[in-house]
């Protein structure tokens, strides 16, 4: 019996829960010491495959597991607190698989499913829409992709790409508008395909966010899943209030990962100060108030997450519904939970230090991972702007511009 | 048809919310010039009698309309928005109608929830657990109560007490604990009752928090609510949860008010800085970015009290078999709700003023009032201590101690 | 002997602060009761000059103390820890006796101040630079002035008036501009003024702060400062910063007054919480806690407030040499104390009550006043726009524009 | 001519400073890389030695520059702006030399400064107050030291280490009180010496806080600074909030030199956000604001950190005249100072990063070492102690207990 037949043995909810618990407890094993190799992490990329976890958002009647987006986040968000790179790269897989969801016609829909399913594709991008340097040239029976994307999350190691390119118009003519996007799906290993591993960043080091090189790289039509001029419906930019989305959970989950990686530290090594009469750290009433405090940023941004969720889930119910209006509630939500969980995971992930004292900062511990994590997946694109979104939807009512930000 | 008979008659939870709306409206109309006098508002406590609202908790069976703690507290929070005294006002009167349903037994639930309905009882209280003035001597059938409770809120204007009075052992005897606590329900008018409308805050002006005088008052045993001795149950101590979550939203609905009359009046009053070429201070990117700071205060704190308002009620709903952990699930749900709103409704008074500019200060418009009424209620009872218990919980998974602030 | 020829017998600086301090309690004694009746504080206006610091910055030479802006500022400071009402309305007045030192010629600088010390002339302004309905028309002699000046701080009971007006060049023509504006010094009592006390703020209630009206008023040409037309040198622009610098130490000296305030009633009327082993609150390790946060709040402002003082009164002494660099450097030295005393008055007065309890809010302790001023005061110029000429001076080098504000 | 000889030649202050820059250049140039590879930077410590600087606190008397500890704090801000590990070992040589200066006798005092300015010593520490495993046993004509201290700054590569140790009384009786307490001077290569460089974490890598462990070492009775028994006085007791000090500089400077990355990196590699209409990042108002909120920590921090340094060495200049109550008044400028640097060194090495956009955290870069050297360097010892300590000076006048620490 293949997978898709098996589709309708899609486990339960709680029995998703409990897999993606058994997950995330392998991955904490081993998240300190990768944090401190960096690179690819093949093996545990493996864990995830043999989770069964890459079919969870694919439909049932694909051989799915057919969860909805709030289960996925919350996945995402188990995951995550116990590994953010590893999490980042899993959450990127299904952010490709509903980018077909969205884009994709019947045909695409249903092939590129099953075969995610059938063949246990690991999906990652090449599609940073702030690097315009992919150039798309029309030929026979598709385009030429000739260029570079950079910052291509998950890219390295996977098996399919969703690709963006720009239509080339020819020397001397200008490209880079939306009317010129094109977006498609690629096999990873299709000739004139190279993947460079060069993330270097301070922290979120396994997200295998490499710089993916075409040359005369060949997309057949059947998998362009947007064609240049298509314009985007307003349920189409739900993907990026999914991408938003994940970076949201990703970080309330590195703030609740820190918190707890704090008491346990508390808890089990750190002493009270050496003139203090208390028998533990932990009974120190302002060692108390503070954690207190920390909790109040984890808790509200947990909250944030979920809602948002629900709201976003909710528009993406609406189907081609949708409405701008619509469109521009989920993303006020979604941008509200993203700054809550950005401000959690960055104070959270440095305040914490305060409770436990000096010899936390050992580097085997790997404390500091939660802060340089944070901080750098937080940079994903400006929390200023979502600040200033929100007001401006408070003040006026106007919901943010769909971009690939917001 | 009697009201009783009307139970069935119980308007839809749509209806509920547009009398709370409407009751809103009225009440806003004249808060500002009510903050400025002070002193008891009879004509609007008429309003909320008028309104229904009264019966709002009491079961339909007994002729109210039958609604959880959880649509009681966004009414209290619809209605502070516009005036949080008032608000404090109806909200302590549906605390007391809850104490009836916690401490009272089947015959004082139906006898005392009945004439709520039917003799349209406003209830106010006698019960400020700091103030232990007031003893109790056992009579033939009941106790005399002499002696004094301030800061009792409602009590002013009220038709029914709840009482609360320690017993009186003598000369030289202590007494003060619990097991010398008891609890009743009185008559305002009964023989011997005097309030005194002493409440001189600068804010939350009217909330009818008078000093009630007693006077070899008779309290018959039948209007014993809780006698001396007897042990509170987990599910009893539910009341100080929902006294504790009525704070909390009083606090969410300052933040939003404010929120709201800042937005008003940086829409239609506030002018840009005099060398800015921006048309309106509102399109002012700073000012953008502060509302989304303010509207990040406001809309965790609504999360939170949401959340906490239904974990509250999952516990009231769990009766008797209620274990003390898991009341302290709720506690802490509650602790957590209410800090946050404590914030929020602190400082979003207080930053506001520099989304309006000076003009926003003149006394006539009242914007002071959101500060004044958010720093008066706030103090209620320490935040210090919440996060300390928060933190306390976090760490050592130790629920608060039930006490009648935790 | 007169005033004028004592100018050798000018005070130490150690007797200045003394009277400082002995005018300071004078003020505290009445101050929460001035802060209720608001209104014109004639008494303690007559304490002011009979304290001789009406004369603190006019030159020794012209019968003076011949104070420097430092001094001054330490004793607005220490007058406005008491009462910062009537500190505004003292430092205001050296505010404009500054203006006829930065704006006047030789004679007008010696004629005006020998008769601010020999009359014991007590200055107010009219000169809101935001407000430009106050017209100036040539006539024989001097300047006819017609109009109104609203928000003029300190002119309900003042001896002289410093004015600005702007040229009034018939219908059609667009007037408001520097090149239009005139600044003359008249009396209070001329024909044709009426001062209107209409200040109505909630707070900083006893600045005299009326409405001038000017009706066919003449000015004589001796007595403009600054003619229409004459360029602003660096030095003359000092005037702004002296103002800032007044604001930045009223600010300081609220958060101040309120830190002092609230450590006497945490000493002396606060109580342990009800459930606290603690004989005193001010024993508890999270109370202690705070009180360290609110001084590290008061102190930086104080210490930014002299750091700024002496680098404004190093420009003040480069004389006409001064150039726009150097002014730029004292702008955001002041810039920078204004925020943090902004910050600490607006923040201390706000939170203090975390450290009283409830019962500290009773009307008739006053304590709100700290809050209510600061909030008032500190919007008189947007803070915001403090920080964005910070950064942009952090960042590129460029100084403030020279404005009535900056 | 030897060094001693040319005392009277010690260069200028203007001279001292710029030797101290370009010091700080040379550091800043391989600071980067040297945060990677952690260990020991022999050639820089070679730079610092050819400097001069290492006999900036010696008295001219004895050959050395004759600084004051103002003065040689700044230097240290100076160096650690550039380099907070190696400016750490600098300071710490200074430790060791105010050391000798507060406990030594006249000849040690004359002995040991010579030789530092003679013999170009370079100090470092095995005197760490929380490790009480050094145990020292009289014997003929001195001491025998036995055991072990951690993290011992600056032992790795020294001449000198000040060492402390506690007297073994023998087996069953209890040592580690002040009375069993001995501090002496000791050449680092004196045998049964022995320092392991095992300092590892995550940041402040270079600080070379090894362990230094002793078998059966011999301090001569000429070398024992202090005595057991020996009370240390109010004016000794100084050398924990010279130690203090050091840290608030080197906070402060920590702060400063990340606002500074910061600034480069905004104004020559960041680029305005993909839809922004400016031509630069750094002409964004909220962009600007940012960086004026973080002047705001920085600043106060150095105005601070200067204040203190002013308050201490007053106290330092009063000898062995100095009170408890005055040493009081230095340790809460001290600990005030220390906590404002504490903050703006975390806050800004974190916040930078909303700044500059994603691309600077790539590793090369090295600019999270900011936030790592910040967070490891400000775990020295609690910061919530002296918050407690500062408001229960406040409170209550009382200043904090003299301790290695505060």
């Amino acid at each position: 019996m293949s997978a898709r037949e098996a589709g309708t043995l899609a486990p339960s909810i709680a029995d998703i829960r409990s897999r993606a618990d058994a997950l995330a407890e392998a991955l904490d094993r081993t998240a300190v010491q990768r944090d401190a190799s960096g690179g690819h992490a093949a093996h545990e990329r493996g864990l995830i495959r043999d989770s069964g976890l890459l079919r969870l958002t694919v439909p049932q009647a694909l051989g799915g597991w057919g969860a909805d987006w709030v289960l996925l986040l919350q996945v995402v968000r188990r995951l995550a607190q116990a590994d953010s790179a590893l999490a980042h790269v899993f959450a990127f897989h299904h952010l490709q698989v509903a980018s077909v969801q969205l884009y994709g016609d019947a045909e695409q829909q249903q092939r590129l499913q099953r075969q995610t399913v059938d063949e246990g594709w690991f999906w990652g991008n090449a599609a940073n829409p702030r690097d315009t340097r992919l150039k798309a040239t029309a030929v026979s029976g598709g385009w030429r992709l000739d260029g570079v994307k950079a910052y291509a999350s998950g890219s390295v190691g996977s098996d399919r790409l969703v690709v963006s390119a720009h239509i080339d118009h020819g020397p001397g003519v200008a490209t880079g508008g939306p009317a010129d996007l094109l977006i498609g799906a690629l096999p990873t290993g299709a000739d004139g395909v190279q993947v460079e591993a060069d993330w270097n960043s301070f922290g979120q080091r396994q997200t295998d966010s490499g710089t993916v090189r075409f040359d005369a790289v060949h997309l057949p039509a059947r998998d362009v899943l947007l064609g240049p001029g298509q314009l985007r419906t307003p349920r189409q930019s739900l993907r990026t209030l999914l991408s938003q989305s994940i970076m949201t959970n990703l970080y309330a989950a590195i703030a609740a990962g820190a918190l707890a990686a704090a008491r346990d530290y508390t808890l089990t090594a750190a002493r009270p100060w050496f003139d203090s009469p208390l028998p533990r750290l932990a009974d120190d009433p302002i060692v108390q108030h503070r954690y207190g405090q920390l909790k109040l940023q984890v808790w509200p941004a947990q909250l944030a997450a979920d809602a948002a969720a629900h709201s976003l889930w909710q528009a993406q119910q609406r189907g081609d519904a949708l409405t701008d209006a619509e469109r521009g509630e989920a993303a006020i939500a979604v941008a509200q939970a993203k700054v809550l969980a950005h401000r959690a995971a960055v104070e959270v992930s440095s305040q914490l230090f305060e409770l436990t004292g000096a010899s936390a900062t050992a580097s085997p511990l790997g404390l500091d991972r939660y802060w340089r994590n944070a901080r750098v997946h937080t940079l994903h694109d400006p929390v200023d702007l979502k600040l200033r979104d929100i007001g401006r939807h408070l003040l006026d009512g106007v919901p943010p511009l769909p971009t690939p930000y917001s």
